[in-house]
Formats: structure tokens, C-alpha cells, sequence
């Protein structure tokens, strides 16, 4: 894209993909020219309409929480109005007392497919960021108990902090064996690596198009890993996911 | 609206609310004008980000799920991309050999309101429109046994369809004395009235809104009432709300 290009007739000229190209190109050389503190950072997608998590796709994660692995994708939906971006305060609301962070590789999508077969899975994917799959924990485990849905403890605004960038499956190659850590105030909380996945990408794309369309901005939420712990008021989350980026958010109990 | 006026400039000189007002009142007149034989209907809102479904608010329901009456509301997602409009086709995708039919009153969200309290309940809605919250039982049924999410099972495309129109708070005074129904091919399968809900809209609403951004075109699916029941290839099924509308869908097993 040339300063003063028109992005709306380029979007006509060459269609969304190759619009996110030019940008994404564009965004990797402005990279270098920005302070980080000097940016104010927006959720890594502009126009996601679902945001698809996986439950249980990290056997260790799946023990702690004293369930069995699953034996297929097992999804849950946060909504878009969840998103925030890095440096972002992650804000509980007032009714929950027990806020819990969860590390995860997302999948962004970048064109719109249904019935993908695995092994065309590349299709769909624009690249990568990282999410961290903020939890009210308390509220999850009191619908848990009564055998009820549990989405609204995931799913209030700031619930969904993701970036800072969007990797592309260039600067990814191989997205199955990347280290994932979380640390809270410098303390490690979680680590493990993408390859100790349940379901690997390609799995999970063609289980979640299997009769749904997926379509460009949407997240899949690859599963946490073991580790999930309890925050307080002040904590400074460091989400990692190697090569993808360090998505960074200090926690805010408004009730405090 | 007049004709020849040209809706991105009403918008920037109106805002949204009085856009969709004078769109509504084109609307009304324009119903009287066409048959619906020669319309291609659109799902009722155009800006969809979220479908925000209460789970368990009828008592007879929870009664026939086998599960207790919640003390608060239960929410869970399905994307927008499950939406689909009246006369369209429910398609079941292959995975599920277990469809079945949920009728219920969907509050159209015509304003951005968060921390909104029941009392201004009001200012959050633009109108009212019918959804069938469709449901593959089966899916469901074997993640419940599990104690793992199950939003997959209801959020397949088509598994929203809604409509046929949206509404408006003029045309229906009171929300929460309706008639609701649902038939598949003429036999009266679901029947109950909305002055049975658990959970009112001034309630639902000053729930959700609750640390969770409402924005306009989201939908609130109030609950479906009891005599859900399996369908079968073919099926014609008829979701009425007195007042709001006859949405008529035909179930295609994609897998017949």
C-alpha cells in the first residue's frame, strides 16, 4: 500500500486477504519506528464476530481441573465485546471475587470457510496472536455445580485481552511447537508448549467448520495449558507465546 | 425517510436509533406491498455481534431438562454466523442425527448500554423479533454427560434463524404478556406465555448489561418454554410470538 492509497478501493481492487496483506506489511515496518509505550494498542482483530474457545485441549490442564480429556474439540464462545488490547487493564466486574488468567495460542482467521478439510486447514488461518482467556472463576464453578452454562463468567467486557500483533504464518512456521508461559508479577504460573495439544490446528479447523462458518477476524482460542491460579488486585499478567509476541495486562477489581 | 434520501447522510445527520426509526416506519409500509412469497428474507438485524441466549427460563422447561429453576440468569452465546431469516432452511450438519426446536421472544438491542439497572430496561431495546433456538440434542446431550461446554450444539449456521420482522417497542406495549407457540407441520408442539419467565426482560437485561457491553443489533433469546421435541427431514416448523410475528422454517438433514 502507497501513502494516500485509498483503503476501500484497494479492498475492492484485491479483496480483504490481500488488503490484510499490505497492511500487515505496512504494520511490520512501522513496528520499527514506535515506542511500544507510545502506542495505544487495539485488539489485534478489527472485524471478529466469534471468538472460539477450546475446553480440555491440554491434558495437564484438563487434570487440575479434574475432568477427562475430551475424546473430540470440545467450544465455548466469547463474544467480540470481550476483546481488549495489550497494556489494557483487564476490569472484573464487581460480582466476582476470583478472577483467573489462562495463556493460549489463538488462530486468527483470515478468510471465510465451512467444511474445511483438515488438511487444507492453512486456508482459514491469517496467523497468530496470543489470548489470555480471562476466567471469573467463581462464577464458572457455582454454574458448574447446578449443571448449568458457565459463558458469562468468560465472556464481560476485558475478558478477552489479545495481541499485541497478529503473526503471520510467515513469521510462524510452525505454529505446533511454540513455548507458551504466563507469568504474574515476574513469577512463572503456566508454561508448556503447543505440541502437548489434545487437538492440534489442523484438527480444530476442521472440527469447527464442520457446519459453522468461520470468517475473517474470528479467533479460535487453542486451549490452556496447567497452572490457571487466582489474581489480585495489581497483578501484571505477561502472556508469551514464543515467536508470536508478550501480550501484557494489569488486573482491575472494580469492586476494590 | 423520504425517497431518494440517501441513508449514510440520515445517519450522520440522526444517529442510529432515528435511522432504524424512519427505516421501521418504511418498513411498515412496504410490508402492505409485497408479498412475502417474493421476498428473500435477511435475518431482522443486519449488525449483529452477539446472540446472548438465557438458558432455563421457564419453570415447565427446567422441569422437563431435569434441572432445578437457576437463582440468577444463565447465559450462553451463539454466534452471529447461526443466524439465518424467515422461509429459510434449518440445515442440520451430518454430526447430528438429533435436531430439535426451541421457540422463544428475542429482544432486539438497539443501543449501547452497559451497567444499564432494570428500571431503565427500556432504553436497551429497539424491538422484538422470534427465534427458534435450534439445538442438535444429541451433541448436546453427550457434552452435558461430560460436564463440558456444549455452545458447538446450538451454534451451527441456521441453528439462529429469527425473524420474520423486527418489532418495534411500539408494536409491542407489553412484552412480558405473549403468547408463544410452536408447531411442526400444524401439531401444537411448545405453548406457554412470556408472563411465565423466571427472569424478566427489565432483569435479563440489567444482568447481561452487567460488566458486558450490549450493542445494537444484539439479540437476547429469553428462554424457550416447555415440549421440545425431536424433528424429522422435511419438517415445517412454525414459531409464533402473539404480536412479534410467525417465523416458518423447513428442517434439511444435509446428511438424508
Amino acid at each position: 500500500m502507497r501513502a494516500g492509497d485509498d483503503p476501500v478501493a484497494l479492498l475492492g481492487e484485491y479483496g480483504l486477504d490481500r488488503l490484510t496483506d499490505e497492511v500487515n506489511r505496512l504494520w511490520a515496518g512501522a513496528r520499527e519506528l514506535l515506542h511500544e509505550s507510545s502506542v495505544v494498542f487495539e485488539p489485534p482483530v478489527a472485524t471478529c464476530t466469534k471468538i472460539c474457545c477450546l475446553a480440555l485441549n491440554y491434558v495437564a490442564h484438563a487434570e487440575e481441573s479434574g475432568l477427562e480429556v475430551p475424546p473430540e474439540p470440545v467450544l465455548f464462545f466469547k463474544p467480540p465485546s470481550a476483546l481488549t488490547g495489550h497494556n489494557r487493564p483487564v476490569t472484573a466486574p464487581a460480582r466476582t471475587k476470583h478472577l483467573e488468567h489462562e495463556v493460549e495460542l489463538a488462530v486468527v482467521v483470515g478468510s471465510t470457510v465451512r467444511d474445511l478439510p483438515a488438511e487444507r486447514w492453512r486456508e482459514a488461518v491469517a496467523g497468530y496472536t496470543v489470548i489470555n482467556d480471562m476466567t471469573a472463576r467463581d462464577l464458572q464453578l457455582a454454574n458448574i455445580a447446578r449443571n448449568a452454562p458457565w459463558d458469562q463468567a468468560k465472556g464481560f467486557d476485558t475478558f478477552a485481552p489479545a495481541g499485541p500483533y497478529l503473526a503471520t504464518v510467515d513469521e510462524v512456521p510452525d505454529p505446533q511447537n511454540l513455548e507458551l508461559t504466563l507469568e504474574v508479577d515476574g513469577e512463572v504460573r503456566q508454561r508448556a508448549n503447543t505440541k502437548q495439544m489434545v487437538f492440534g490446528i489442523p484438527e480444530l479447523v476442521a472440527d469447527l467448520s464442520d457446519g459453522m462458518t468461520l470468517l475473517p477476524g474470528d479467533l479460535v482460542a487453542t486451549g490452556t495449558i496447567a497452572g490457571i491460579a487466582p489474581l489480585k488486585e495489581g497483578d501484571v499478567m505477561r502472556a508469551t507465546v514464543q515467536g508470536v509476541g508478550t501480550l501484557i495486562n494489569r488486573v482491575d477489581f472494580r469492586s476494590a
